[in-house]
C-alpha cells in the first residue's frame, strides 16, 4: 500500500507506474476537479505505456481498485505505510520560490503518521528545504517517521519509460530512514540507486541538473540567433557540430517553460548566503537568455510585419504550438503562451493552434487551416504531432500566409513565403 | 604521398597515421629544432599508438623512409599531389587571431603547386577565412588547385584512437575539390565524412564545438566554486548530478588551456559584424569564468597562507601539474603555468613538478618529494600519471605540506593537512 501525494504530470504517472507493478495506491490529490477527471478518464496529460494513454490506464486501475483517487487522505488500515510526496516548492515568480504548498500538505499528513512511516519527498526543493523545514515540522509531532528525499527526474512524455531506466538519487535524515527508503524502492522496477551523502546533496544535485539544462538550452539560443550572420543554418549548424563525441548542443526554441528548469536557478540562489548570489554569473545570463527569448520572437514577429508593411495592433497572427515543450499538452509557464499574450497585449488578433491542448484553450481555434486562415503572419513556436503535414498541406494547397516566424526550425525554405528564423 | 604542413600536437600524429596506413608522407615544418628533435626520437608529445610511444613510432618510420620529415617544401615528382595544412591561425590574444602563419605557408607552397593539386586545411579557424582570406590567395596563382577545408576534433593524449573514431566534417570551395577531397580521405581509415554545405558552415561548426566546451567547463567551474557553500562536495555533486542520462556536467580545474577552447569565442566574434558583437553573452561569461580561474586560485592560495599565518611573498609553494590538461605534455597557454608565474610576480619561492613536462622547463624540480620539501603549500594544477601515488606516499610518510590547494578535487579528506578546494 502506498500514498501519491499530489497528482499532478508527475504524480499521476507515478501512481499509475506503481499500480501497474501490482502495488495498491491512494493517490491524494486536493483538487476535486483533478480527481474528477481522473476518475470519468477525462484527465490531459500526454503520457503513454506501451501504447495505452494514462486517462485509460487510470479508469481501468481505478476500476480494479488498484488506484483509488481521493482529494483528502483517508488512512483505513492500521499498518505503516509509505507516503510519496511529489508535491513540490510552489513559485509566485522565479525568484520567489517557496514552501506553502508542501507545509499545507504536511499539516494534513502529520496528524495521521503513525510510527515507522515512510515518507519519501519527490519533487525539485531549494537546498536545505528537507533538513530545515520539513524535517523539523514532522519532528513536531513526536513520532518515529522515517524521511527520505529522492528527486524526480524523469521528463513530461516518456515518464512512464524513465522511471523505468532514469537512475535515482537517495537520501535520507538518517541511516534507518535510508534502508527503509531504499528496500521500499527495491520493491519497485527501478532501474539503479545513487546514494547521496546528504539530502543537502541530494537536492543540490537536483537543482544542478535543471540549471544544466538551461544553461545549455540557452546556449543553443545563443548560437542559433547569430547563425543566420554567418550564412550558416542553425539546423546545418547543428548537425555538424553535433558530429563531435563530446558536442551535444540542444535545440534552440521560443524560451524554455515548464514547472523546473525556469526556476532552478531560483531554487539554488534561495539557498546562497546574499554575499555569494553574484556568484553564478553563467547560470544566470542563461536564465536571463532564456527568459528574454520570447521578447526576442516578439521583435522577429515585428519585423517580419514590416517588411509587409503592417504592424502589430492591427495583424492576423496564426500561432502553431501552445505547449511548454515538444508533443506535450502542458501549457504551464509555456513561453508560447506568454508570446501569445504579448501579442494580443499589443493588440493583435491572434488564432492559435495546437493538437494537444484542449479545444476551450483561450484563443485556441478548431483546427490548424482555421489558424491560417486570412493570417498575416504564421508563428511556429513547437512541434507538436502532425507539424510536417499541416506544414506540407499549406504549401501545397497554397495558403501560406505571407510571412512565417519559425523558433523551431521546421519550416523548409519555401519560394512561397517568407521565412523568419529566431 | 602526401605532404603534412606543420608538425606540431596534430600535424606530427596526424602525419605517423597516414604514414602507418601506408602512404609515403611528407612532414614540413620551418622549425628546424623540431625537424631535428623528430629524426632523433626526442619529440615530447604525449601519445601513444597502440602502447607504442610517438617518438619511437617517428623514428621507426623515418628508418623505414615511410616518413621523411624537413623544414621546407621539397617536391621531388612530377604529379598532382595532397598537402594537408595543420597549421592554424596565430593569436596574439584571445581577442587578436590573425592570418600572418598561414600566409606566410601560403606564399612558400602556392609557386611549387600544380594543376590538380589538393590542399586540406584542417586547423581550426574564423568563420570565412577560407573564402575570405586562404581562397583568393591560392587563386592568384592561376593554377588548377583542388581545396577543401576538414577541421580536426581530435583530443590531445588520445590522438591516434580518435584519429580512426571522430567523424570528419568536410567542405570543399567547388564540387570537384570536394570530391577529390572526399576520395582522398576515403582512402585513409577515417570513420565517416559528414558534408557541410560550404567552408563557413564547417569552419564555423568546429569553432561552436570549442565554445560549447568552454561553456561546459565554465559551468562545471561555477558550480565547483558555489558547491563548498552548499555544504556538498564539487565531486559528490558531479556524481550524483551526472546519474542524469541527460546531464553530463565536465570537470572543474584551475582554468583552461591549449591552442583550441580559450580563442575559439575570439575566432568566431571576429567574424561577426560590430553591431553583433554583444550578442554572445553566455560564451563571453563563460570565457571571463574561464580566464579568471587563476586569479581566483590565486586567491585561495592567499587564503590558505594567511590562515597559516603567511603571505605569498616569503612562501615556498610547491606545485603539481603544469601541462594544460591531463595526463599531457603540452604547456602551451597553461593555465598551472599561468598561476604559477602569478606565484612568483608575487615573490613566491615556487618548486613544480610534472613527470610528463622536461626537466629543463623553469622551476621544475626532478621530483615531486623535492618539490614538496618544506613547502607552505602545495597547489594541485594537475592530473598526471601517478598522482595518486604521490599524494599516498606524502600522506604516509608524513610529508604533507600544512596547507593544500587542490584545484581539481583528486586530494581525499585528510587529517594530516588543511584542504581547500576551488
Amino acid at each position: 500500500m502506498v500514498y501519491i501525494l499530489g497528482l499532478g504530470h508527475i504524480g499521476l504517472p507515478l501512481a499509475i507506474w506503481i499500480a501497474l507493478s501490482g502495488k495498491k495506491v491512494f493517490g491524494i490529490d486536493k483538487d476535486r476537479t483533478k480527481i474528477e477527471e481522473i476518475t470519468t478518464g477525462r484527465i490531459n496529460i500526454t503520457e503513454y505505456y506501451r501504447g495505452t494513454p494514462l486517462k485509460t490506464l487510470a479508469t481501468e486501475l481505478i476500476r480494479k481498485e488498484l488506484l483509488i483517487v481521493n482529494h483528502r487522505i483517508e488512512r483505513p488500515g492500521n499498518e505503516p505505510t509509505v507516503f510519496i510526496v511529489t508535491v513540490g516548492m510552489g513559485q509566485l515568480r522565479e525568484d520567489a520560490p517557496h514552501f506553502s504548498a508542501l507545509l499545507t500538505l504536511l499539516e494534513e499528513l502529520c496528524p495521521l503518521l503513525m510510527d515507522e512511516d515512510l515518507i519519501i519527498f519527490r519533487g525539485t526543493l531549494s537546498p536545505g528545504t528537507c533538513a530545515d523545514i520539513l524535517l523539523p515540522e514532522i519532528r513536531k509531532h513526536k513520532k518515529r517517521i522515517y524521511v527520505a528525499y529522492c528527486p524526480e527526474t524523469v521528463q513530461e512524455t516518456s515518464i512512464f519509460s524513465e522511471l523505468s531506466t532514469n537512475p535515482l538519487i537517495l537520501s535520507a535524515a538518517d541511516e534507518e530512514s535510508y534502508r527503509q527508503a531504499e528496500k521500499f524502492l527495491q520493491s519497485l522496477p527501478f532501474s539503479s540507486i545513487h546514494r547521496a551523502q546528504s539530502m543537502e546533496a541530494a537536492e543540490t544535485a537536483k537543482v544542478v541538473q535543471n540549471i544544466y539544462r538551461d544553461v545549455n538550452i540557452a546556449f543553443a539560443n545563443e548560437i542559433s540567433r547569430i547563425s543566420s550572420e554567418l550564412k550558416v543554418t542553425t539546423n546545418e549548424l547543428l548537425r555538424l557540430a553535433n558530429t563531435h563525441p563530446r558536442v551535444n548542443i540542444l535545440q534552440p526554441g521560443p524560451g524554455v517553460g515548464g514547472y523546473c528548469l525556469p526556476f532552478a536557478l531560483g531554487f539554488l540562489l534561495k539557498s546562497l548566503p546574499e554575499g555569494m548570489k553574484g556568484d553564478l554569473p553563467l547560470s544566470t545570463t542563461a536564465r536571463n537568455i532564456n527568459r528574454g527569448k520570447p521578447h526576442l520572437v516578439l521583435g522577429t514577429v515585428r519585423k517580419a510585419l514590416k517588411q509587409d508593411g503592417k504592424t502589430i495592433d492591427t495583424a492576423r497572427i496564426a500561432i502553431f504550438g501552445l505547449a511548454m515543450k515538444d508533443y506535450c499538452s502542458d501549457t504551464r509557464h509555456s513561453p508560447a503562451v506568454e508570446i501569445m499574450n504579448m501579442l494580443i497585449e499589443n493588440g493583435a488578433q491572434v488564432k492559435a493552434y495546437d493538437p494537444l491542448v484542449p479545444p476551450e484553450f483561450p484563443y485556441r481555434t478548431p483546427s490548424f487551416k482555421e489558424s491560417i486562415k486570412d493570417a498575416d503572419l504564421l508563428l511556429i513556436t513547437g512541434k507538436q504531432p502532425g507539424i510536417e503535414i499541416y506544414i506540407w498541406e499549406m504549401l501545397f494547397n497554397k495558403e501560406c500566409p505571407p510571412s512565417i516566424v519559425d523558433t523551431r526550425n521546421i519550416f523548409p525554405p519555401s519560394e512561397r513565403t517568407k521565412l523568419y528564423r529566431v
